[in-house]
């Protein structure tokens, strides 16, 4: 095997094209063999061999320096860099991140899962280097998907202006995660369809030298390519066609489903789901949604290129027709664009990972909250249980959506509550809502929340009655799920089954019955409810299933810091830093959320 | 006049060429009349009045719907909808706003003051009609310097996919606040000198049609060329070469000087400044750049279109040469390039008003934070003392940067304590590190911080005897300034003046002397202080010149919940929504910042 003698991209400078070949070969066969174990991201690893194979062919790393758009793409050069065991022996699986990780290794320059970042780094890279009189070539590698991100067009722009040299390569696919969407794409495809010549240039038309290889996964025209850019004194792009899921026929026919999956068999036709079975809020979000759809004309689900989260398949996204809108990897323009549709009278439903939203920060405070529009964001995988990437941890929302003015923020604690609260959001057109979806699992309660009814519309007619109907999700009305004396346990959201827990330790280990609480929302406090509580106890904590400083519980503590009551924020803190694939339960115990350290500060707090 | 005549823009379109052209050179005369009284965006406005008039003209608002970008350029559009006398009348000027407001009229639709907004709500707009099968047509109105913000890209990108009428404006006069920056620049350059027929089109190359008007300032050419795009059945870009303060020969010969500028006499060449004079955080940040930029090839000053904010007029920007990069209003690519140039050796200083950080909220979480890049970030304008319009309060940077992990927050009270911490983040390699500059004047305190040494090189050389040389900025030490009894005051940064002079108003007023602390991190808590604080204290108040939801006071008051203090955090509060054109003392007291109110507070506290 050539692979087992690669030790280093110093073994790979020196082979020539038929052993260039052959590497691309055995590559493919490791990765597709680590994934049908592990699980992982399929389609766009395939699509990569044969340009990460030639990018360490033709360039000198780590001295020079190659970026990797969200570097989901890097497993090949994961391999090439001294980590295929990792690839190729199951008991090493766990010693590489599905990411760029600079404590992984000396080749992975930045920690990056976030996408249309790799221009501006590499922009930096390349001046850092020019104030130092250094010589190295620096290179970005960036997904046709990543560029509709208004970050890529910023790099871009700032890149066609820089006297120097830097590499920009254009790994086009023509696909996203699903399908591609943006003007941009008719060029793309012009593009690839004359060769490169196509007038309508989006590179050319920010200043950019430009350079066109239709042989994407053809490893000896890639080094070509490579070999003809790699001396450049300024900016080039090179454009190269590759196939998402090249070498693995079903990922070649369906590269949406092969874009990350879960184990499979290699004679899988169709992958198993990443996000295991039973129900998911996907799925309850999806047939609500298609529903409001079909009874709303106005009803617009919206998602920035990750349908799947909100439960739009190809199927309901058919069916919902000029109703559902994929504007690629742009939150920015998903929520700016939201909050028009929203003030123009739409009632538009943007699905959203918590940490994504990140990106549309200023959208959010600027054109959904100061204008008071009432879109509807859901906030999905906000919670430790989620994603334990470092890149991807999306349980920093409260902090980030809490404390801005007019956005109510809902944390339902079961599909009941969820539904009911996403049927309420739907109705009003007062202010935009954010609803913090489940993290850790469906469950239903309905002893604490109505069966939700089946529209919006439905709201104001057929269930006019119901409580879910009447209920004004915005007004803050702490729920008392049990009543009990000398300690109340508030837990929000997905957290309160834990508070619940808490409270049955509290009864066995010291002999009382604490009040628990199911607040609801995360923007307001619910004063009447906290000042009766202070009147008959003495202790106070909060259980929220994300970031504790800036959160929701350091809100309700500031709230009753005068009463002397003794009160505790229990949430993972900022402080260590950004935890990276770690065990929910053990980085719950980390920051105190386990029962017994619960137990122990209680009855501190309690002088007992 | 007649101006006099036109009530509403329906009284715009009867008018005929002639009486267009006179039009337009009575609200020239006004607009630079009531500049000269008022001050304001001089420059943009003059600009535009030939394009706004045409608008008016060709199109039948507020039925067709007419964005105006960032909205800094509405003075003729708020003049011809019914408006004008606070533009001709001094006593009624404090009735418009100097943004796009809809509480101010249904011809203003969003309440807007970033850029690059407006495509996206175009888009959104236009969407709702369709859905909703109405009849109107929408039109936005961009800068060409808007255009180099990544949403403006993302917005023209879905526009280029939208099947459906939309008229994007580019109000292109070569100019952003300062100069124009990215290799786009070069293409719309090129565009203007062909008479539009470049072949390197930037909107053709993302789908969308296009068509060029070179006489911007002429009305009757704009009439005809709006009346050509009117009724278009798909998304077209109509490109327009305005000049940027049209018709007033100082601010066409200094567009930058004169974009936004205080009250002047109508023969002045040189404007006044909008921003006061007297010693300023803007002088010495640039001071001591230059002197930094001179010392260390590695130093750069980075500004997202706003160079002045940080100091860096046009002569220090010609004297810090390639150390100094303007990357235009693309606020994501500064941190994200920040970060790699800090990453590769380089010292990146990135100046920004807190509100338009909030844009690049991912790219600190995810490039800066999460690499922990050693970037310095100056937070400007953070302060209810900074500008009081909605759209640009930065006061809520608070909730924004101190909850993020590896981010060092901090927040100097006075000049010497800046330039201390400014010089220790410029020599330190291990943290990205925010200074909160103070946004309610320059204040010298030598009593609580040594004079500063003069750069970065000279901390670890000359001045390494100084206490500021051997501080660690990022390890909590709260400053005792004075030590008193029963109640603890902590002032944050700017705030602590205000501290102090409660404390004096509690010995006057309670007959004891109370505890002032100079907190200078708000992003870490000094517990070994706020321990001893508890164990001789009965209270603990904040205060912090910021949004006290999500903040640093409860923080704070979270970390000592359990201790039985009684405790308050005053900051402004996010309930009432966002405040307008305030006046901070006014603002201040509303949110219980008063020296009465904070004393009555005290008083239940301490049981007095």
């Amino acid at each position: 095997m050539i692979l087992d003698r690669i030790a280093s991209p110093a073994d790979v400078h020196s082979l020539d094209n038929a052993q260039l070949v052959e590497l691309c070969s055995q590559l493919r066969e490791s990765i597709l063999a680590y994934c049908s174990r592990e699980g992982g991201h399929v389609a766009p690893n395939l699509a990569t061999i044969e340009l990460t194979v030639a990018l360490h062919h033709v360039f000198n790393a780590p001295v020079d320096k190659i970026i990797f758009d969200v570097s989901h793409q890097t497993y090949a050069h994961k391999m090439l860099t001294g980590r295929a065991a990792a690839f190729t022996d199951p008991a090493r699986a766990s010693e590489v991140s599905g990411f760029s990780n600079p404590r992984e290794s000396a080749f992975d320059l930045f920690s990056m899962g976030h996408t249309s970042t790799s221009v501006s780094l590499a922009c930096g890279l390349a001046m850092a280097r020019d104030l130092a009189d250094q010589d190295f070539r620096v290179v970005a590698v960036i997904g046709d998907g990543a560029l509709s991100g208004g970050l890529a067009f910023e790099g871009l722009d700032a890149a066609g202006e820089l006297n120097t040299g830097l590499i920009i390569i254009i790994n086009d696919n023509d696909q996203s995660i699903a399908e591609n969407h943006g003007g941009l794409y008719q060029c793309m495809a012009q593009l690839r369809a004359t060769g490169g010549t196509s007038p309508n240039n989006p590179f050319r038309a920010l200043g950019l030298d430009y350079r066109y290889l239709e042989q994407g996964n053809d490893v000896v025209e890639l080094v070509h390519a490579l070999q003809e850019v790699r001396d450049t004194p300024r900016p080039v792009v090179l454009h190269v066609h590759t196939k998402k899921g090249a070498g693995f026929a079903p990922a070649e026919t369906n590269p949406e489903a092969w874009h990350h999956v879960g184990p499979f068999p290699l004679d899988a036709n169709a992958p198993a789901s990443a996000h295991g079975s039973g129900a998911t809020y996907a799925q309850i979000t999806g047939t609500y949604l298609i529903d409001a759809i079909q009874r709303d004309p106005r009803v617009v689900a919206m998602s920035a290129g990750t349908p799947y989260i909100m439960g739009f398949d190809p199927q309901r996204r058919a069916q919902a027709g000029r109703q559902f809108i994929d504007v690629g990897i742009a939150e920015e323009h998903a929520v700016t664009c939201s909050a028009a549709l929203a003030l123009a009278g739409a009632s538009p439903v943007f699905g959203v990972y918590g940490v994504f939203l990140q990106r549309a920060y200023d959208q959010l405070w600027h054109d959904a909250c100061l204008n008071s529009a009432p879109v509807t964001i859901l906030d999905f995988g906000a919670s430790v249980f989620g994603t334990t990437a470092e890149t991807h941890l999306s349980f920093f929302d409260l902090s980030m959506v809490s404390n801005l003015p007019n956005l109510v923020v809902l944390a339902p604690c079961c599909q009941e509550e969820y539904l009911s609260m996403l049927n309420w959001a739907l109705g009003q057109r007062a202010l935009p809502v954010l609803i913090r979806v489940p993290g850790a699992g469906v469950i239903s309660r309905p002893d604490l929340a109505p069966a939700a009814p089946v529209g919006p519309s439905a709201a104001a007619a057929d269930h006019a009655t119901t409580e879910s109907a009447t209920i004004d999700w915005s007004r803050p009305a702490y729920q008392t799920v049990r009543r009990g004396e000398r300690l109340a346990i508030l837990g929000l959201g997905d957290f309160l089954p834990f508070a619940e827990q808490i409270a049955d330790a509290v009864l066995d280990e010291l002999g009382f019955s604490p009040t628990v609480i199911n607040p609801r929302i995360a923007s307001a406090i619910d004063m009447q409810e906290l000042d009766r509580i202070a009147a008959d106890h003495a202790a106070l904590i909060t259980l929220e299933d994300g970031i504790v400083e800036g959160g929701w519980g350091q809100q309700v503590v500031a709230a009753m810091a005068a009463s002397g009551m003794r009160m505790k924020c229990y949430g993972i803190s900022k402080a260590p830093g950004f935890p990276d694939r770690y065990q929910p339960q053990e980085l719950l115990a980390k920051h105190g959320m386990s029962t017994a350290g619960i137990l122990a500060d209680v009855r501190t707090m309690l002088g007992l």
